[in-house]
């Protein structure tokens, strides 16, 4: 790796300094950093190098996965940070920033890359790109790299608009769209699994698989974002981009040793092949949702439309469960069921495989409830468990579920930010949402929300701290499924809203 | 379950103590024993009622898997225990046996049940059997059992005659022959485990297995044992038993809901599918092997032939590894490799099944070391694991193996002992060794017995603290194949040696 430079609009910003810079440091201590690295913050606000270095390292004493003892260790990763006054709007702030580049990669020596890194609204990011392109700070002797933050549009249109002013700085190998969820180590075992596992690779069909689940489940609720929330509601903010990436992940087939660029051309394949729906069929096959006040964890919780900031009679979804097919050879009549939603009972991002039993017919009542299950556990713990059926050593004649599990430290485990920005770095694509998932999650989507605007499904309700809305639940009954695991306990402990950290908003800037 | 009358031959000896009383108390705990159930323990020495119950007392304190708190319930499980003395050849004895019994059901009333317990040497059986019927003891108003250890013969034509000597006294279904690895609850899973699992189901067979292993080891040596072991062998001594009962127990292909006659006819199919070798292939399939002096965790011993009470010279056999095939539309081309001894490096029986790797040719070197297995491990600890292959996520291009597993914990789970206990009260045959199976085991193992006899193969040595004789792993290497965990740790704690708990010898009696 060439000398690099790190230029990260929103230094000052939430993301950064609670999981980029956390990131950074745990790449350094795993000397995956060339030591020619260095980053240049960028922020409105005046913040002197020696400031935004005890920024930094406070935010690395308090989010870093592993401890922070060894301050020469400290000082030595500090020494590449430094800070620059940024107005996104200022031609005359990106000159200025082109010119300390500039003496950096004079420093460093060779042929320097630039990476551009945008923690910052999604509304900054035509404007920053065109900058970057028109003071010269495109022109990197080495590559150049756009690194960008969820949201990527609006909806279908938006998305296309942005994609068109963005590629006019950057070509779509130089994009690199941040899709946390696939940074994630369960998230990225998924696409390699069954290829490389016999095992898994026999059973991984619509002759053995009777259907796939996939559950991102909140505690929290709007929390201070209600503004923005109220606007984008579920299917924006975690269905169109992270449960997609999901089902795409596992359901992709990948020839052995594929490189980055079959993983995508097969990612899109998996997107093409997903049935689109006619507004008219969302009713049967989407479940909007809302939560109403309720319980959680004990606690008494208000319902959505009592939210500070949630207009009267808003019709947002702060929850949605759809059915979903892929019409290939591999996955043709195996439903695919998604749902997210925020305020449910438990705090879980999982994928649940249930086997078909081909001699349920002849089987005696009860023991039915015991399929075949491989589960795999994303977020906020990692793991993976086979569900089989035993005889119960205590009950002669009976049967019993038995897991097989397997459970990472997360301590061990390199953090989903880690990752991307180290593939980022060493430009592998393969864990990025390339345009073609975006504009085609969107060109699936697209038909709900326009149910969506004009109500023709209706806005369910479900108390907080339950599993979502009943028809939720009938949404599997009508194929004779149901939810798996709904019944495990919510996971103790602290829990901390990672699915959004809160980007700056535009007073930063 | 009608009053029962247990009747136990050898009620002073070490078999009694530690595994029978043990578990009939912890029958009783789990109110699995009927309330008119009554044991007459059985022995040479003259012993009172009373002497007789606090023996028992010490066994359960001792041995007993759950602690032994409330001295009520002992008070109340020891009522049932009577002793009576008796010479196994003093027709009298049975007579006045015989008296005690018939009041003790009086006092039950009913039609009462017998049960007969060999925990004898197998020298008594026929005469027992024989004493049994000629005393009336045998005319029970209910049923009346037999229940008998190992070992069933010392070879075919001897298995045959003591089979023939039984069956004047007890027709087969009265039998039931103890091969205690049928109890152990690990082993009870595996008949219908691939029946009741669908992911199972489909990968059970010759297209997706590429071969099974067998291994009980051991680490203890002769022990107080060595004039009988030398005229047995680990041939005798665990493989014509245990370990094909293991292979049966694999290899058995049930219909859902099977009986037991239809679990013992299609154990029967496996061993009749097991192709036979004659005397001139043994040298080719079977490996024989002698422990010299060597290291057990950490401590030195001495070579078999330095045991006190092994003749100078002796070729009997310590350790034995064997290639067989079972001819069968499943199990073809798959060969099951089993293996057994005495002082090898850890303490574990244990059942790896490997899966083929379709890929294989494609893949990058060293991968291709981490194949999918699914390992039974039987004792001393119990549990099922999943090897997977799965992407090592602090080294980015490299895969690393991924175990999935499930653990018992022992407290929880019967022991051997009160499941085939529990079974022989029940009248449930379908853990214990039918006398096909033991008959075909016997005629598949007989010329091995007779190649060892005619030294007409080699006998290996290997190091006490090893896996066995090289020669074991060239077995496998013949066909690409290796014994699989064996750079495992061996296991802590103080070792129980539980394969084989003595019987009372001759002078007891």
């Amino acid at each position: 790796m060439e000398a690099t430079t790190f230029v990260l609009f929103g230094a000052t910003g939430d993301l950064a300094r609670r999981k980029i810079y956390p990131a950074l440091y745990n790449l350094f201590l795993d000397h995956k950093l060339n030591h020619s690295f260095s980053v240049i913050g960028l922020g409105r606000r005046e913040v002197a190098d020696e400031a935004f270095q005890a920024m930094v390292e406070r935010s690395i004493r308090d989010f870093s996965r592993r401890e922070v003892k060894d301050s020469a260790s400290v000082r030595s990763f500090l020494k590449s940070f430094r800070y620059n006054v940024l107005d996104v709007g200022h031609t005359e702030d990106y000159k200025k920033l082109l010119q300390r580049v500039e003496q950096q990669e004079k420093r460093a020596g060779g042929s320097p890359n630039r990476m551009f890194y945008l923690s910052v609204g999604p509304e900054f990011f035509e404007t920053i790109a065109f900058n970057i392109k028109q003071s010269g700070l495109g022109n990197a002797k080495g590559w150049k790299r756009l690194v960008i933050e969820k949201p990527f549009g609006h909806d279908l249109l938006s998305a296309q608009e942005l994609n068109q002013k963005l590629s006019e700085a950057f070509t779509e190998e130089e994009i690199y769209r941040i899709d946390h969820y696939l940074g994630k180590p369960m998230v990225q075992e998924l696409d390699v699994f069954q290829q490389s596992n016999p095992v898994l690779h026999a059973l991984w069909n619509n002759r053995y698989i009777s259907n796939v689940q996939i559950t991102a489940a909140e505690t929290v609720g709007v929390e201070e974002r209600a503004g923005y929330y109220d606007h984008v509601g579920a299917l924006r903010d975690m269905f169109q981009n992270h449960m997609l990436q999901l089902l795409m992940m596992l359901a992709i087939r990948l020839p052995k040793d594929s490189s980055p660029d079959e993983v995508r051309f097969k990612k899109k394949e998996v997107m093409e092949a997903l049935e689109s729906l006619d507004e008219g069929d969302v009713q049967f096959n989407v479940v909007r949702g809302q939560y109403t006040a309720g319980t959680i964890q004990g606690k008494p919780v208000q319902g959505y439309l009592s939210e500070p900031g949630i207009p009267a009679g808003s019709t947002n979804d702060t929850f949605i469960a759809a059915r979903l097919q892929i019409d290939d050879p591999f996955w043709k009549d195996v439903p695919f069921y998604i749902r997210t939603g925020k305020r449910m009972k438990e705090k879980s991002t999982r994928i649940v495989i249930e086997f078909k039993e081909p001699l349920k017919q002849s089987s005696s009542a009860g023991e039915n409830d015991i399929p075949n299950l491989l589960v795999f556990e994303i977020s906020p713990n990692e793991g993976l468990t086979l569900q089989l059926k035993a005889r119960d050593p205590q009950h002669k004649g009976k049967f019993k579920a038995m897991h097989i599990d397997f459970h990472t430290s997360s301590i061990e485990v390199p953090e989903a930010y880690e990752n991307l920005i180290h593939d980022a770095l060493h430009g592998d694509p393969s864990f990025f949402a390339h345009w073609n998932e975006v504009e085609l999650s969107w060109k699936w989507v697209q038909p709900i929300l326009n149910a969506f605007d004009k109500n023709t499904v209706p806005l369910h309700t479900y108390a907080a701290g339950s599993f979502g809305p009943a028809e939720s639940d009938q949404l599997l009954a009508k194929k004779g499924h149901h939810w798996w695991l709904d019944t495990a306990e919510a996971a103790n402990g602290v829990e901390e809203e990672e699915n959004d950290v809160s980007l700056p908003d535009a007073s930063n800037f």
